[in-house]
């Protein structure tokens, strides 16, 4: 039930504040888009599982340490790993780094809703039986 | 024909980048926000416009102009001025500006489309007679 | 030692997805928001406390929990509580609000570093004054 | 002193809005993501032009037209024909296209001025030299 993915990302200036670094609140995007190409590397479009099977899922808790700033122009990583999964929802660890040093650490708690209600869903079994077998 | 609205801005974080000023793309979320107001000093409401007459207004061209940066914790305007009104579609002229000094001129040009469609739809008649009636 | 904040905010276009409710990230930059006017109410501009005292506030940490969504158009609340008091770090709870109900809540811990070597630095006292003498 | 870039990029949540479409500000952060790449893939790193030759490029005027919208998911190119060339000064015809299907067109001037003072300054000769001899 354990899988490591990592996703490249750029830093650009639209990524950067005054303070000359990554503002914070951009580790988050970066994080969900590791979040989403995990997904489609299992076979799941997030715009397929809102039209087609009715669900997103949704972001109801993180955490997340702020270590070292990334910069302008750096290349670096965002990495995944899923540490629980439940019915209807999953937790995954996230990092950001740059080689080898640890920039950003994150718990991400998501759970998998309705599209219109916002009630819990079961994640599709087709996406759950793929989660369960990560190695 | 003509209306002169005036919305004030602060500067934070958020909207820098590396170069310690405005990011280029941000000064077009700041005429939103005046294009918003303005239209909610006239009664209406973008979430009503919507859901209740079915259009929303998209822009389809802005030129701008950028003469002199915001900086962190600036207290700024972005104003607005009505130059054209059709059936359909209007344009405005937005500055950015801090006191007397112009930082950023725009024009922008918005369609009135079906939410659904994206086809061209008439503004709502209660709004165009308000838009008609500006001093 | 406890301080409640509050700053008014509005949700446009820029702060939504294309899920229909505010971009889970953008709540981190209406905190923000909260926070520079919380220190510009105690007299402390953050460009004034990085030109003159040479220094920043970094954040290190935030855990934050997603109760309720926010929409387009709505007005809404940030509001500020400091926990936490020390040398040269603090903690602020921070609730995004719509009227009663609880949107978003989220400790958030900061520290006060040296502008250029992000080394941790003395609150400047005449601020340190201010905060210990909240009610 | 023609050049065709071609930059690929993913439609994620932080890009678009309540609309269900990209927001309109971010197609300038998808066009400076490809001219930080075409810069890139001529040897010159936006960093290094900084801190070695003390220049940054400021964007002075943009005209953007709103063709057709990239959604949630999808896969597009951000493409860029350089067409003019002048000592301190450059501009770029730049797209946004999905497949053959245009979705953004624009036409960006920018400046090269000096990192502190923002006054106008030569584009670096050795930079000159490659982009006069593009293809």
């Amino acid at each position: 039930m354990r899988e490591s993915f990592r996703f490249p990302i750029r830093v650009y200036y639209e990524d950067t504040d005054a303070g000359g670094v990554v503002y914070y609140a951009n580790y988050l995007k970066y994080m969900e888009r590791a979040r989403t190409e995990w997904l489609a590397s299992l076979g799941c479009e997030l715009s397929t599982l809102e039209s087609v099977e009715g669900i997103v899922f949704v972001v109801h808790r993180v955490e997340i340490d702020y270590r070292n700033p990334a910069k302008l122009g750096e290349k670096i990583d965002a990495t995944l790993t899923l540490v629980e999964l439940n019915r209807a929802s999953l937790a995954v660890e996230q990092d950001v780094v740059r080689g080898d040093a640890l920039l950003t650490h994150a718990r991400v708690a998501l759970a998998c809703v309705d599209r219109t209600s916002w009630r819990p869903k079961r994640i599709p079994s087709s996406l759950h039986h793929r989660l369960e077998r990560l190695p």
